[in-house]
């Protein structure tokens, strides 16, 4: 048997297929949705009432906003409280984690927002220089 | 006709539906994208040819390279230089955007792993909640 030492090591590709990787992947994937980072978003002020976040995020159905809401509770993002008046009413707020996660979400988005002409005007001139290909 | 200052403004919903809001939308699915993401940590150190780049990303298949490169070209975060060698050498760049928009990639990326336990954690817990419904 070698000694430790002597064993040379491999190059390692990025561990991107382990576990670390995936659980990174899914939290990118869930900040790749527009819904989940307008609703953190909306959030950050204070908890909202799901009938406000509907009002708020023009253009979400009723289930899309259920299911959105769902994702991030499940991820411990947002948490979700039933008061049982008549009719109940359901706040939304973030948890420390999901504040946490505000903040780089915040930081990106507003990266996009800044640079998003430049973004579009890359776009154009790749798109123009492959149609005279 | 009234004078400006006496129009009452509507409650405004976010303008998500807007053009600002699907160029935000395109740049966070960019990152969304966990391939893209890995390539442009990868070229935060400096230029890269395609074959380190396939050899680094273990896993990714030289089509979904292909492509993902493509698309971040596109976008105007990497530029592609070919040197006309035998066989040709093509180098990829990030570019000054890239290297911008590298930042908060980089920060949420980093904040993904951290908590990633937490975010497992609650997802181990909400799924062990619903089973019981």
């Amino acid at each position: 048997m070698k000694p430790e030492h002597t064993r040379v090591p491999a190059i390692q590709p990025l561990a991107h297929e382990g576990a670390d990787c995936r659980a990174v992947a899914s939290v990118l994937s869930r900040v790749g949705d527009k819904w989940s980072v307008l609703i953190i978003m909306l959030l950050i002020d204070g908890p909202r009432r799901f009938n406000e976040l509907k009002r708020m995020v023009g253009g979400i159905s009723q289930r899309m906003l259920t299911l959105t809401l769902r994702g991030l509770e499940r991820d411990g993002l947002v948490t979700r409280t039933v008061f049982p008046t008549i009719p109940p009413r359901v706040d939304y707020e973030l948890t420390d984690l999901g504040r946490g996660l505000a903040q780089p979400v915040k930081a990106l988005g507003q990266w996009a927002f800044e640079h998003q002409p430049q973004i579009q005007g890359a776009r154009d001139k790749f798109d123009e220089r492959n149609d005279k290909d």
